[in-house]
C-alpha cells in the first residue's frame, strides 16, 4: 500500500513533496481542498466531492484547474496507491507569485494530492457515542467554501481534544448552531431529523447530504433550518456526520448527557443505512 | 542586492525554497507572519513587529520559535540581503505533521523568511490620494492575530483593485468600520483623529500605533473607538496606515469624494512627521 504524492504533474513520496514558499496556499490560505475516501477499493462519492470543489473554486475565482482535468489525476493517484481503504487529499491553490494580496487572474494553480491509508474512527465509538463541546462561532461567514483558512476550526478541535471530546460544535452569538469543526450536526426530535440549512453558514457536507437523502427515502422527515443550542441540548438524539466520521452519536455535550447518554436508535439506523448504501455503491 | 530565503536553518534563493505539502501552514493556514521593512539600511520597528509576532503565536498556542531566537536570524537575513530599502517577510507555522485538525503541542515549527527589495507605493499617490471602496466585514473575529488565514482579505483587496481602488475597507453588519484589507483606517473630524480601538476586531498595526503616538506628541487629540461608515463618509479627512502604505490619504470612497477630494492637511502633516521619525530612527 504505497502512500504517495502528486504536485503539479510530479509524483513522489509524501515526504519528498514540497511547494514553493511563495505559493499563495502557504502565504494566504488562498486555496481550497477536498478529502475523499474509498471503501473496498472504490472511491466514494467522487463526483459529489468534485462538484463541491467546483463550487469552492468558483467562489474564490480560482481558475485553471478544471475538475474534468483533475478527476483523471485523482483516479490515477488512487490506482497507483492500491489502497482498499484509502484517503485522497486534494488541495488546489492559486499558485506561486511574489507576495501581494491581490492576485493575477489566469495564473497557474498548484494542484497537490496525496493518497494514504484511511485511519478509521475507532469502531467502538459508534456503539458508545462520543462527547462533544460547544464553542463560540468565530469563523468567517463563508463556511460553504472549503478553503484552507482553517485556523478557527483547528483551535476549536484542539479545545475539544484537550477536554477529552471528539468534536467542538460552533454556536453563533444568537445561540444558533452551525456545524462541528470538521463535521455537520444533526439532532433528532420526535422521530424527525433537524440540521442547519445549506448556505454560507455551513459547509455542504457530502455525508450530510447523503444522510438527508437516505432519511427521506426511508420516510423520515427532515427539517433543514437553524436550530438553537437549547434545542440541541434537549434533543432526543444528537449526531455528527462527515467523510471520516460517517454517522457518529454524541452522548454528552459540555459534559451533560443527551437524554440517557446512549447512542439513539435513529442514529444507529442511519449509520446502518449509510453502510448499506456504501455496499450498494449508491454514491451519486 | 541579493534576494534570498531562509527555511528552518537553510539558506537559498527564494525560487529554490520550499516547504512540505504536509506543512500545517499550507494545509490549515496554521501559522502567523510579519512584514518588516527597512529604511536606509536599517530595519524599522523590528522589536514592535516581534512583540506582535509573540502575541499572534501565543494566541494560537504556537510554541517552539521564541522571538529571542528568531530575532538574530532576521538580522542575519537582512545583513546578507544587503538592501537599503528592503522587506523582510517572516512566517512561522506549526510545522509538518500528517494531516489532522488537532495538533501535537511541542512539535517543531517551520520558520520561513525572505528578504526582497521594497516595492514602495508610487510616491505620487501620497500627493494625489487614492480611491477606496467599502466591503462587508466577513472575516473571523480574531483579526488581532496576524495569521495566514487571509482569504477574506485577499478577496476584498481583489475587489478594490478590480474597481480601480487602492484599498477595501471592511464595514461590519451594524455599520461600524474595522480596518482595510491590509491597512488600518483613520478619520479626521474637527482636527481630531479617530480610529478603531485595539482588540479582536482589528490588527494592532505598527504604523497605526506610531501615528497615534506621533499625533499625541504633537498635541493632536486621538479617539480610539468604533466609528460608523457614515462618520467615515462625512469625515474631514480619511487615511490609511500600514508598513508598506505608510500614511496614505483616501480621496474617494465608493466613488464619492471625501470632502473636496484632496489629501487633507493633517494627513500630510502626519506623513511628514512619520518620515521625520524614521529619519530620527525613533521606532520603539
Amino acid at each position: 500500500m504505497p502512500e504517495l504524492a502528486y504536485v503539479n504533474g510530479t509524483w513522489s513520496t509524501i515526504e519528498a513533496a514540497c511547494v514553493s514558499i511563495d505559493d499563495r496556499g502557504f502565504q494566504f490560505g488562498d486555496g481550497v481542498y477536498e478529502v475523499i475516501r474509498s471503501y473496498d477499493g472504490r472511491l466514494w462519492a467522487l463526483d459529489r466531492h468534485l462538484r463541491r470543489l467546483e463550487h469552492s473554486m468558483r467562489a474564490i475565482a480560482l481558475t485553471g484547474a478544471p475538475t474534468a482535468e483533475v478527476k483523471p489525476r485523482i483516479i490515477e493517484l488512487f490506482e497507483r496507491g492500491q489502497m482498499r481503504e484509502g484517503v485522497v487529499y486534494l488541495q488546489v491553490t492559486r499558485g506561486v507569485a511574489p507576495r501581494r494580496h491581490a492576485y493575477n487572474a489566469g495564473g497557474q494553480p498548484t494542484v497537490v494530492m496525496t493518497v494514504r491509508a484511511q485511519h478509521a474512527v475507532d469502531i467502538q465509538l459508534y456503539a458508545s457515542g462520543v462527547p462533544a463541546i460547544t464553542v463560540p462561532e468565530i469563523r468567517w461567514s463563508r463556511r460553504d467554501i472549503k478553503s484552507t483558512n482553517l485556523l478557527g476550526n483547528i483551535l476549536a478541535k484542539q479545545r475539544a481534544v484537550e477536554s477529552g471530546a471528539y468534536e467542538a460544535i460552533f454556536v453563533e452569538a444568537d445561540g444558533r448552531v452551525t456545524e462541528g469543526s470538521s463535521t455537520n450536526v444533526f439532532i433528532v426530535r420526535k422521530g424527525c431529523l433537524l440540521t442547519r440549512e445549506k448556505g454560507p453558514h455551513i459547509l455542504a457536507g457530502i455525508t450530510r447530504d447523503l444522510i438527508v437523502e437516505t432519511a427521506l427515502e426511508q420516510g423520515i422527515s427532515v427539517e433543514e433550518r437553524p436550530f438553537t443550542v437549547e434545542e440541541m441540548r434537549a434533543a432526543d438524539e444528537l449526531f455528527l456526520t462527515g467523510t471520516g466520521t460517517e454517522v457518529l452519536g454524541v452522548v454528552t455535550l459540555d459534559q451533560q448527557r443527551i437524554q440517557m447518554g446512549r447512542v439513539g436508535d435513529l442514529t444507529r439506523a442511519l449509520l446502518d443505512a449509510f453502510h448499506e448504501r456504501v455496499r450498494q455503491a449508491r454514491d451519486d
